[in-house]
């Protein structure tokens, strides 16, 4: 198994954020004002299969912007150039460049790097968590302290209702609420203790790999919406939470109000 | 009238943010584990109390951390330590120091300064507002491409299915909804076009005093959810948005909730 350093990772991601212009990009709509893609999002994604495909020949790929869905490798670099779009072209600081190494069915390296912020979130399967060379971990903190990152679904407002249920429920129960505006980073501010559960009716893949594994390997714990393990290859529903105790408090309000939508 | 200038208004409030400490800071409960204070808040507090009243002896001073309401004269200073108390003691970016100074009924000054980000919001009344020195001003976004910052009413909880169905509303006619956590940077963020809309049910006059100057200076518009003019030494709901036509279409819809909700 031939897995690259993450240091080695690291080095292209970071010099791939040279291209996360703050002014001069270009927006296009690619489905209404929502979902949105900028030049930088192309300039980005086109820099690190370029330079990933030369560290790693062997690899396939799993982008956002466009289809390079090929899965079929041992290896696959799952990559979203710039999470946080809308943010990033509101001149928002929570947008990330996340790339996420596959091997078979686990993530073996993710990184999370948010150029505005200078935070860099780094994993390697079985090797810890680390923010700019800090090794973190989830918080202690109990469901009725727990702030939520969530979101509404802006991709399928067609389930606002449900979205809407789950988290007010959850906010009874919980201490509040953050929508921050990109899931990479909402997940990585969960694996350093800002917050210690999270929810969103649908992502990609490319949303959620890299994070994935630095929650985990900062001991925290996700989850699809009925339960089960992610699959890092298909869109899916996805809750997280800093342990399983709380994993299971956040399961329980999301499985009852998916039932009770049918 | 003897109004101090914004740079000696500017050099207090920054000097007051070497009080806010990134580690080794004290929480205590308010009310719960959603109210709370930090020893960073109240010496924040301390000190611009004392530097404020050096530079306007004959003012007066309303600020949450303590029962100094003394409104009677005609310059008051309305300071919030910190705006997003639980932001900072998360480690989350968006936290600031809120310093208004309102000359009979109108705010005359308004500061608000994000350490953890850099960025300092300015205003004089009729002397437009500003970001680190350069002028902002609101974006032009339609209603159907804005993106509402909101909250749940995490003081209020009683009030979350009618705040939830006001954003759930909003949500289906505007782009996307953003909680950052903190009422003065969101609002600053309104007033420098990275969002459109701002609603909250219930805010303190600390909480919006500084930031409403900047943000009608840099042309928007802010009201109470009735529609009226704010008051800046009561607690009150608050809307805001980029330009008439949008304050009005908010309004429409909270108005229609408020009254159903009886």
């Amino acid at each position: 198994m031939n897995i690259p350093s993450l240091e080695s990772l690291v080095d292209i991601v970071k010099e791939a954020a040279g291209l996360m212009v703050t002014d001069g990009f270009d927006i296009s709509q690619k489905d209404g004002f929502a979902n949105i893609v900028t030049s930088s999002d192309v300039a980005v994604q086109s820099f690190l299969c370029d330079r990933l495909a030369a560290l790693l020949p062997e690899s396939g790929f799993l982008c956002e912007e466009e289809d390079m869905n090929d899965t079929s490798r041992e290896l696959t670099w799952i990559i979203d150039p710039i999470d946080g779009t809308a943010n990033y072209s509101r001149g928002i600081a929570q947008c990330a460049i996340s790339v996420a190494l596959k091997h078979a069915a686990d993530i073996v390296l993710g990184v999370v790097y948010l150029p505005r912020t200078g935070e860099l979130f780094t994993a390697r399967r079985g090797c810890g968590a680390w923010l700019n060379g800090r090794r973190i971990t989830v918080s202690a903190r109990p469901f009725a302290n727990a702030v939520m990152c969530t979101a509404l679904p802006v991709y399928h407002k067609e389930h606002t209702g449900l979205c809407s249920a789950i988290i007010r429920d959850v906010f009874m129960q919980c201490n509040d609420i953050r929508r921050f505006g990109a899931a990479a980073p909402e997940l990585c501010y969960l694996a350093m203790g800002r917050c210690e559960l999270y929810f969103e009716y649908m992502l990609s893949p490319w949303d959620f790999a890299a994070a994935s594994l630095i929650v985990t390997e900062a001991g925290g714990m996700l989850a699809g919406l009925d339960g089960q393990p992610l699959t890092c290859t298909r869109q899916s529903g996805v809750i997280a939470a800093n342990n399983k105790e709380n994993l299971q408090k956040l399961l329980e309000v999301v499985k009852k109000k998916v039932q009770s939508s049918f």
